[in-house]
C-alpha cells in the first residue's frame, strides 16, 4: 500500500490555481503551500517542534551526506526520528548543490556568464554521475542517480527527488539539449532505483530544459510518461522574475495535472502571487528564514526592518493581529533591541514570525482559490 | 507595603548552608539558587518564556543603558514588560562593567598586574562617579550612585544593587583602603537615593575590601549598619578558587544572616559545592549559558563535549533521566550534528539543557540542606 496520494479539492474557475491535499506517511500537506528550507535537518534558529503548523520542510541531501552522513541518519531511524519531526519532509537529490559548486549559486551563476569556478571540489562529471570531494574531510564522493536515491531512501523523507544535472543559465543550446537528455536518463535511472524499493516514499521528477521552450516541452512529455509521483520544476528559470513567469506560463499546462507539482527554490513574496494562479502546488525557499535573520519581518503591508529608529519604542507586536508566538509574547521594540544587541534570540523570534506569516499567507491563498477569487 | 521579604526556612546543622525564600513582587526565589545572566534583557539563545522554571535572572544595567537605553525600557513599562518575563529579575549597578573597561575582564585584569588599558572609554573617575563614553554612539555618560539607582528604578528589577568602585586585584593596600571608603560613600548615596523611592524594589549592598581581610571586615561592619535589603559580595575574590573560598570562609560569618546574600559573578560547577556550605543564597554566572554555546553540556558525570566522535551516533538524550525540553525531544547525536553543522538551534538546545541542569542541581542542594546533609 502506498501512503502517498494526491487529491485536487478544488480547481479554480478563474485560473489554473487549485487547492489540494498531498497525503504522506507523516500527514497531509495542504496545497498550495510554501515549504521552508531546513538544510541541515533543522530550520535555522528554530527547533523542529516549535513550528507545529508547518506542513512540509525541505532538507538538503548534499549537506546531510557530508554531515552527519547518511549512515548516521539511517542508524537514527531516518530523518524524522533524527530531527524529531513527525511531519512531512522533502529531500532533494543533492545534484543541485554539487552543480552549484561549479558555477556558484544562482546569483553568481547569472553574473558569471557561465564561467566555471576553480577548485570547486567537483572532480569529474560523466554519464555515471558526479565525483566530488567533501569539503569536510576531503574524501571523494560519487553522486549518481542510484546513490542519490539510495541516500534519500536512507534519509526516509516523505518526498524524494530524482537526480538531475543542473545546466547553467548561459549553456549554449546544443549543450543544453545534451544535458537534458542525460538528465532524463538519470531521472529514469532514479525511478528504476526507486521502484525497486518504494519504501513508502514518493518520487518527484524534475522538469528541465532551461529557457528553451521546446526542450521544456520535451522534458514534460518524456517525464509525464513515466510513473513519477509528482513533478518538480527545476533548472534555470531565467534572469528575471518576468522571464520565470513567462516560462512557467508555458510549462505549467504541460505538467500532469493529476500529480502534485513543486517549484524548486522559489518562494519569495514577489513570486508567490504569480505562481499560485499558474497551478503551483508547493514551492520552497530559504528567503523567509534568511530574511528573518537579517531582521526583515514580513507583514501584510510588506517587509519591515526590525532595526529602524521608530521601532525602538514601538511597544506593539510586529503585526497587531498576528497570532504567532513572537507577536503574542514580544513587541517590535524588543525585537529591534535584540537585533541591535546582536542577540541570537532575535533570529529565533523573527524566524517564527516570518514562517507563521508564510503559513497564513498560503492558507489565505487556499481560501481564495476555494472561492474562485484567484 | 514592601513586597520584598526573606525567610530562612532551614539552617543546616552541619554548615552555614541554609534554605530560604526571597519574596519579590514577581514571585519567590528559592535559595540557595543559581542565577543565569541575561545581560541584554534576554538569556542568550533562549527567549524569556522557554525557561519557566528559572527563579531569577541577572540583567546588566551598563549594557541596557547603552542599548536600548533606560528611557526605552521605562516607556515599555519596565524590564519585566519589555522582555515579557513575569519572574524575578536582578540588575547590577553598571559600575562593574565600566570599571572592567579600564582593567579588562577579570581574567585580563589578573594577568595585567593592574596596568590600565588605553582608550577604555572611561574619561574621568571622581568622587561624583565615573564619566565614560558610549561605545555605541560616542555620547558621554556620567554614572553615579544616584544615576545608577535612578536607572535601576526605571528598569524596575525586583532586586537592584548599589553603585560601587571595582578596584583591580593588584591595587596597593593604601589605594584599596581609599577605594573602599569611596565605595562606602557611594553605597550610602545609593541607599539614600533608593529610600526616597523604594518602588517596591530591594536594594543590595556590595561588600568590598578585595583580599584584605581587615577591609572586608570593615566593609561588612559599615554596610551591616545600614538598612540594605540584602548583601552582595563583590570586588576581587582572588586569583584562584582556593583564595576565593578562603576569603568567603572569613567574610560569610560577618554578613548579616537575616538578610539574603548574593555572590557576584561566581556560579561555575567547581565553586558551587564550596560556596553553598558557606551560606551563599544566590550566585550568578554566565558560565552555564556560555559553556552551552561552546558545546559543553552539563551532566551528573561532569561536562560532556557535544562534538565528540562517539556522540555522532549516540541516539540517546544528553542524560537519560533528564527532564529538560532538549533531552525530552532530541538525542546527543542530533546535538552533535547541529554543533558540527554550525546551526543556531544547537546553542538554544544546549542552553536549555545546561540551565535545567543548574536548576536541578540547586534544587538538590536545597533538599540536602533540608536533610542536614550539607
Amino acid at each position: 500500500m502506498n501512503a502517498f496520494k494526491f487529491e485536487v479539492i478544488h480547481q479554480s474557475k478563474k485560473s489554473r490555481a487549485r487547492v489540494g491535499k498531498i497525503h504522506t506517511p507523516h500527514g497531509i500537506i495542504e496545497t498550495p503551500n510554501f515549504v521552508p528550507v531546513g538544510t541541515n535537518a533543522t530550520l535555522k534558529a528554530v527547533d523542529s517542534n516549535i513550528l507545529d503548523d508547518i506542513n512540509l520542510i525541505f532538507c538538503n541531501t548534499y549537506h546531510l551526506i557530508l554531515q552527519p552522513g547518511v549512515d548516521v541518519i539511517k542508524q537514527a531511524g531516518g530523518l524524522h526520528t533524527f530531527m524529531n519531526r513527525q511531519r512531512p519532509i522533502i529531500t532533494d537529490s543533492g545534484g543541485f548543490q554539487v552543480f552549484s559548486l561549479i558555477y556558484g549559486g544562482v546569483a553568481n551563476e547569472l553574473k558569471s556568464k557561465g564561467t566555471k569556478k576553480h577548485d570547486t571540489g567537483v572532480l569529474k562529471i560523466s554519464e555515471e554521475g558526479v565525483l566530488f570531494r567533501s569539503y569536510r574531510d576531503g574524501s571523494k564522493i560519487l553522486l549518481t542517480a542510484e546513490s542519490s536515491i539510495s541516500a534519500q531512501k536512507a534519509l526516509g523523507a516523505d518526498i524524494i527527488v530524482s537526480f538531475d544535472e543542473l545546466p547553467p543559465y548561459h549553456m549554449p543550446a546544443n549543450k543544453l539539449k545534451h544535458s537534458l537528455d542525460r538528465t532524463h536518463r538519470w531521472e529514469k535511472r532514479s525511478l528504476d532505483a526507486h521502484l525497486q524499493n518504494r519504501n513508502n516514499q514518493a518520487l518527484y521528477a524534475v522538469i528541465h530544459g532551461g529557457l528553451d521552450l521546446e526542450l521544456r516541452k520535451k522534458s514534460c512529455t518524456f517525464l509525464s510518461e513515466l510513473p513519477f509521483d509528482g513533478y518538480a520544476i527545476g533548472g534555470s528559470l531565467g534572469k528575471t522574475r518576468e522571464e520565470m513567469f513567462e516560462l512557467l506560463r508555458f510549462v505549467m499546462p504541460l505538467v500532469p495535472g493529476d500529480k502534485p507539482n513543486h517549484l524548486l527554490g522559489i518562494g519569495d513574496l514577489q513570486s508567490i502571487p504569480e505562481c499560485v494562479p499558474l497551478g503551483i502546488d508547493t514551492m520552497d525557499s530559504s528567503h523567509p528564514t534568511r530574511a528573518a535573520r537579517h531582521g526583515l519581518l514580513f507583514t501584510k503591508q510588506g517587509q519591515k526592518r526590525a532595526v529602524l529608529s521608530g521601532h525602538a519604542t514601538t511597544f506593539r507586536p510586529i503585526e497587531d493581529d498576528c497570532t504567532c508566538y513572537t507577536c503574542q509574547h514580544y513587541t517590535l521594540a524588543y525585537l529591534c533591541h535584540l537585533f541591535k544587541a546582536h542577540e541570537l534570540t532575535a533570529f529565533t523570534l523573527a524566524t517564527i514570525h516570518n514562517l507563521h506569516f508564510m503559513n497564513n499567507l498560503m492558507a489565505d491563498y487556499r481560501r481564495r482559490i476555494l472561492n474562485d477569487e484567484i
